[in-house]
């Protein structure tokens, strides 16, 4: 089923009434496209069904991945939905300018979120381009799952009418590289400079690593783009000319 | 517990686990002011604080009322929620319409919400002066209780708090790095390139470095942050461990 729309990825979830309760406050809204990444009590999960309350078809279609990269490989425009703030520097969205964000972008559209209890992890979010947060009471923030599907979906299904009066108008912009392009070029980067001896020192390390990957995710570059930066980071890798 | 803000306003709720819920998601907006009238099995229930997750303080202060008039009778605006048609000749909002309408209006005002199972009763649509419901896909209309109320609680503080909740959960964001920075950057990249014969063949350096410019200048990074690619060129230009 590939309906151009965006996809929603529940990265860990542990109860299937919870996937189930989902994918009802999707299709709610007309959403289909559902991945699951790593659920906790495998899959299929019986007591998702019950709790679908006939969105049998968005459960039987969704598609199940080992790993979050694997699940958003072939996205161009990767969102993580958050309560908490992260002191990080990518841009924070509520759901109804992120639904507008996804509907002027060209490429698929992924929107993550996390398990019940803990939310997104950081290696999570750290593949997203940008953050959605629903700005909600700050003395009392307790979405469920659900509810916070069903409101990014609710944003969503507001646009879509609007979206498909003005379809000429875009002219053909350059997607966005696909994540596994990004993931790619990450791990060459990595592999690169790890011969090269920069991490140092070695503790250190986790937390340049999550900014080197940020770094990476934030710009929104071409394939183009990405296959140049390669280029870059090979040349210094493997001088032609030699120091 | 008088706010001034809309009263949510549930009709012959059925379960209090639900009832619970719909507590948790006011809460959620910063919705306060909840009544109830003639719920299924009594007040106060025992099945509604669990779910309420922590906004007990809305079910305490909940009044109850025998009749959905009584529990209006207070109001100068009442809103009753449907999802079906009813070929009446009320004024039919969305749900974001019907937060407008609301911020701009004087006196108090409260949202009908039906049983779980039947909705409202034509009786209680009666009183509403007008109607709201959410657009949803009409092959698959199933909204609970709970999630009706989140999604008008959720419109309702977009109007309210888009100014005062908003600020607090942007994080301090990052200045993107000043242009000299990028500049410098970039003369560093041009020169590690240039050192390691990535220029090549020459006619086509032109072309390339401008490429390269227009990658540097897209991300708006941080100062931080091209501080840290500039140690990455660094440490591939000249490596700690030797090659």
């Amino acid at each position: 089923m590939s309906t151009g729309q965006p996809i929603i990825v529940l990265v860990k979830p542990q109860l299937g009434e919870n996937i189930g309760k989902a994918a009802r406050a999707m299709l709610n809204f007309g959403l289909t496209d559902m991945r699951i990444v790593d659920p906790r009590d495998g899959w299929p999960n019986p007591s998702a069904g019950p709790t679908a309350a006939g969105a049998d078809n968005v459960l039987e279609e969704a598609q199940v991945f080992a790993t979050t990269a694997e699940a958003v490989a072939d996205c161009s425009h990767v969102y993580a939905t958050t309560v908490r703030k992260r002191g990080m520097t990518k841009e924070v969205l509520t759901p109804a300018a992120a639904a507008e964000d996804m509907a002027a972008a060209s490429g698929k559209c992924a929107i993550l979120f996390g398990p019940e209890r803990s939310g997104l992890e950081l290696v999570d979010v750290e593949l997203a381009r940008k953050i959605i947060t629903v700005p909600i009471n700050p003395e009392f923030g307790s979405l469920n799952l659900a509810q916070a599907v069903i409101l990014v979906a609710y944003e969503l299904s507001k646009l879509d009418g609007a979206e498909t009066v003005q379809p000429t108008i875009e002219t053909k912009k350059r997607e966005p590289a696909k994540q596994i392009e990004l993931d790619q070029f990450y791990e060459h980067l990595e592999r690169a400079l790890d011969e090269a001896g920069y991490f140092y020192p070695p503790d250190r390390a986790p937390a340049t690593k999550v900014t080197l990957r940020n770094m990476i995710t934030k710009p929104a570059w071409t394939n183009e783009e990405v296959q140049t930066w390669r280029g870059v980071i090979s040349a210094l890798e493997k001088p032609f000319v030699k120091k």
